[in-house]
């Protein structure tokens, strides 16, 4: 990886760069990985590269239902991996989610250096090696597992495609998308909608979900069923249009 | 490259990016190259995936530019290179441009394959290959040719990073850029910024050169003098913010 100075304006975008590109060179990450990060890095620089309120109001309340569910699952993929191993593999112990990996690019070998960077992360199980299990849909997003995502009350799936978002909610289940565009299909459809970098999405969630442990049961229900989607897209969607007048404001002409 | 059906609602953005990820696979573009087409992507999908009024005024201007000029140069990186390379050819030929390639993530087979690109799409010359001047810069974007960049009066620099810019305008330069964001430090340091797709733009500006090339060089010159940079780029953010109110009323809550 290039060094990047600690100390340059924009380094935890840099550093996220760096770590994608290296996913592409240990296998981990696709091509189209790539360009899905630079995609990311547009909404993330609009929002202002910070977890905005909405995006903490939402963060707050996935972490509730994963800490409540029976099944849960956090599934994975290559930008994922690349980007946040450590931090997948905490969320996962301390709510006690199982990890999967499932692919859009999907080849074999990806799958295994997928689940072997993961392990090396920490990980003791990672599904998604043998899918026994399809969802409906053309691609191979479908091949799931039996114990995991197929029959996951809650899942969460940061960096998600429409389709596979779409038909999870049609199976019933709860599911949670982090996706910097609160416009996309996935945020539109999704249960919860973390709109925010799934770096800070995920390091808040294991920080938050430490905390919330604690919490009675009631209280964590009370979160969920209070909880607004609608109202945290539009938070989110405000939240651009403000930092997007901020910085018109500061580029002088 | 992956087929993509023509009808698809978003086929020119797909068809770019397979171009791209060809690029890279070819050994033209860097993979830096394919998170800077994701950034674009973004910034593409907030303007509405079309050459805005703001735009095509920029551009018009552009045109005019490059008729009057008596060392006009295009510079090439390997992104515009795997996108665009036959209108990069036409747009030099109709102006009398000069064609350089120019690269920040700089290796000479890198810039041997985008000459061989250039060329298997109709370039008849292409500077870059033994730059024999430097630019004031501490990485590879530096290395100019002498005939080319370094003596040019105008420079069309597409997908040009904020200091090249800026050093190309310091030295006395015309610096005409294409751009997606207009917040860049590169749309605000330009002397014309282009805020549109680099395809797009470069398609619309050999179309118009075709026409403009027979207008009286009184009319080009006043094109020039009554262009206002800041009206164009002013004009792009509120498209930008346009759109966006437009998107977010289309999305049902």
């Amino acid at each position: 990886m290039t060094d990047i100075p600690q100390d340059h304006p924009r380094y935890e975008s840099l550093l996220a760069r760096e770590k994608v590109a290296a996913g592409v060179k240990m296998g981990i990450t696709s091509i189209q990985g790539l360009i899905a990060q630079g995609r990311g890095e547009s909404f993330d620089y609009l929002i202002g590269e910070r977890s905005t309120e909405s995006a903490l109001y939402a963060e707050r309340a996935a972490v509730a239902a994963l800490l409540l569910a029976e099944n849960p699952v956090i599934s994975v993929n290559g930008n994922v991996a690349a980007l946040a191993p450590e931090k997948v593999v905490a969320l996962a112990d301390i709510t006690g989610a199982k990890i999967e990996v499932n692919l859009f690019h999907r080849t074999d070998t990806r799958v295994h250096l997928i689940i072997e960077h993961l392990k090396a992360s920490g990980a003791s199980e990672v599904l998604g090696k043998n899918p026994d299990a399809s969802l409906d849909l053309s691609h191979d997003r479908r091949l799931v597992s039996s114990k995991g995502i197929y029959t996951a009350d809650v899942v969460l799936v940061p960096l998600e495609d429409g389709d596979r978002c779409e038909k999870l909610v049609k199976m019933g289940k709860t599911v949670i998308t982090i996706d910097l565009n609160p416009l996309s299909r996935t945020s539109r459809t999704a249960t919860i909608s973390i709109v925010d970098n799934v770096t800070r999405a995920l390091g808040n969630m294991a920080k938050l979900a430490q905390e919330m442990k604690k919490e009675k049961k009631e209280e964590l229900v009370k979160l969920i069923t209070s909880y607004d989607n609608k109202k945290a897209i539009a938070g989110a969607i405000s939240e651009i249009q403000e930092h997007l007048k901020t910085m018109i404001a500061e580029v002088e002409y």
